[in-house]
């Protein structure tokens, strides 16, 4: 089991349903199988290339795109040349995020797709593309699609690992893992050691189940809202974000509730624990807020602020900056004084490597929490010094 | 001359009015006195307290405050109990922001403001109080009183160095400048390391004149759009930022157009250049947007974008960061292909202490350009470890 897995429900933040047993997290959910290689893209020799396919075409299935108006090629042919509804399957490449790259990067990002269409057997439209890696560099389009046809020759329902550790940039570790729980299973791989992190960008998550999912993009979305759209490491949004979901109904069942978005949450504390630089996870919980987008805008600007994100690397209880960045946050509204009793910022310095932190507004019954990696001096060499 | 005033026309960005003549900064406006002495807030010893006013009572003024819902009691006081438009005197303090200090702080900022009064014999509401220092620590009022006398004790007409050294906090040189043109004088002080810097917290600018300025709070709210408000250090809206303009008129003449403007944005790029752990400085000019204020949300979310601030301070002449953080500030709208023809970033990579970059969209004829500091690991190292 790895280490991903072993920590599913270490965490006391999540809230997983009942009766659900972790398995092997490199078992696809059935009726899918998945196959990496190495293609050349990444300068170290490691896997690259990765296609991930379903058995049936009788798949529901939804779609999450990054709504960054600079949005990468792959991100344009998903949302422009798939059925969104009915994916089969999936082709990723990590080390070149096809963004910045013009009409040129466009086609090579349907060349892509249409190897991997090809080499299934399956309709263009129902393969979905995502590339994650470096902004603004022509892709080496024929060298990726020799990758895709060696990929999709070695397609394996255990591809679960190969396919996380394909999709990896700057990840320090593969996120993935797969659950049973009412009759069905989940299996899911993420990427990301950052909301973004140009030039080795992107938060990619992909997912597939025997449940059956008739609104898949309803579930989809909701189950996002309460995960990946919870977490920030550095509060920029990528050019490539991709999150896809995949249901063939085999199972005959549904998905029990709350079990997506549990599996998601786990991904996107990885994430965040993974964070470019990251040594600690901090959760800002703002309750009493006049409504909750007012909560959720305040809970971001805490969970955004470098000085609050500084203070939680230094284990420093500095409640000072959590009223500064509230009141920054509802600047121009009238408050009463915010005082340490509103505030509890004791786990900022505490020695655990997470962190809770609560503000209670008084204005109304709007809640909201957002979870963060810490500001340290790593995560400026890395981003002021890879490319050296 | 102090090493600030050398820099006074250093920049290439700074467009100062013709015939700008620059004096020995300590020499305030005609009919202003300063005095500063140590009460004890810093534990260094160094001045903490200083008085500064207006000998006449013929004067107009103008007093510009944080928005920020976490107001400090000095800028609820201002708000309140002040007669903004005839402000005689200002008293200051620096080591303790009496921010998130309740119904006690705000008694002894009334207090300290009092005590400067009774001083100056002028009228409590003719008196400003600034704060800056430590938030959620209880002012010690009584030393401070004390201290409020002793620098009223000791007003001199070249007090401008004194008064802009007992403001500081983690400022590494005093910020001031006094300039003479079309017969007018104007001298000015400023404090900031950041927009905000909790635990020493504030960006504060007091600046005095000769000219006749009816107007005054138009005129200062016109000059500090196009200086204060255009710079960033770490995106944070500190809980205590006022600006303060007296003028007395006594000159008989108005300010030179643009001159205000110009002596503001001298202190601004001062306090960006003198930003927490900063080493570079860099200039975003976006132009081509659908209007001016969403020109000023791309600058904006580029200059406080984390992955920007690491290029510039790793001399990366990294596009693509500018293109994914153009790219978030207009999520949602449908843009062009944003490639390297539109960005110039070359001077990220370059030796200069300064580096210009450019982006242009091709929307409208919107245009905006924010001043911005590097990200460095010192900046890390200074909000993660100063309370050890």
């Amino acid at each position: 089991m790895s280490a991903v897995a072993a920590t599913f429900f270490r965490s006391r933040w999540v809230n997983a349903p009942e009766g659900v047993e972790e398995i092997d997290p490199a078992q696809l959910a059935p009726g899918f199988r998945a196959g990496a290689v190495a293609c050349g893209l990444k300068a170290g020799g490691e896997t690259d290339v990765a296609v991930l396919a379903c058995d049936s075409d009788a798949v529901d299935s939804a779609l999450l795109l990054t709504r960054n108006a600079a949005a990468a090629a792959p991100v344009r042919v998903c949302r422009d040349e798939c059925d969104r509804g009915a994916i089969r399957a999936v082709v990723v490449n990590s080390g070149n995020a096809n963004a910045a790259t013009g009409e040129q990067g466009y086609r090579d990002a349907l060349a892509m797709r249409d190897a991997a269409a090809r080499e299934l057997d399956v309709e263009p439209r129902a393969v979905a593309v995502a590339e994650t890696g470096t902004i603004g560099v022509p892709l080496p389009v024929g060298q990726v699609e020799a990758g895709v046809a060696a990929a999709a020759a070695r397609l394996d329902a255990s591809g679960g690992l190969g396919f996380a550790e394909a999709i990896m940039t700057t990840d320090a570790a593969p996120k993935l893992c797969t659950v049973r729980a009412g009759g069905v299973t989940v299996s899911a791989q993420a990427k990301g050691a950052g909301m973004i992190e140009p030039d080795l960008a992107t938060m990619l998550c992909i997912v597939q189940t025997d449940a059956a999912v008739p609104d898949a993009s309803q579930t989809l979305r909701d189950a996002v809202a309460g995960s990946f759209e919870r977490i920030t490491v550095d509060g920029q949004m990528s050019t490539n974000d991709t999150v896809l979901l995949q249901a063939t109904g085999a199972a005959g069942r549904p998905l029990p509730d709350g079990l997506l978005e549990a599996v998601l949450l786990q991904l996107a504390l990885d994430v965040v624990a993974d964070g470019e630089g990251a040594t600690r996870v901090g959760r800002i919980e703002v309750t009493g807020a006049a409504t909750a987008e007012e909560a959720e805008r305040v809970a971001r600007v805490i969970a955004n602020s470098p000085l609050v994100k500084a203070a939680l690397h230094g284990r420093d209880p500095n409640w000072g900056r959590i009223v500064q960045a509230a009141g920054m946050a509802l600047a121009g509204t009238q408050l009463p004084e915010l005082g340490p009793e509103v505030v509890e910022a004791d786990e900022l310095g505490s020695d655990a490597p997470e962190a809770q932190i609560a503000l209670r507004l008084e204005r109304g019954d709007g809640a909201a929490q957002i979870y963060f990696s810490d500001l340290t001096a790593e995560y400026v060499r890395i981003n002021s010094e890879y490319r050296t």
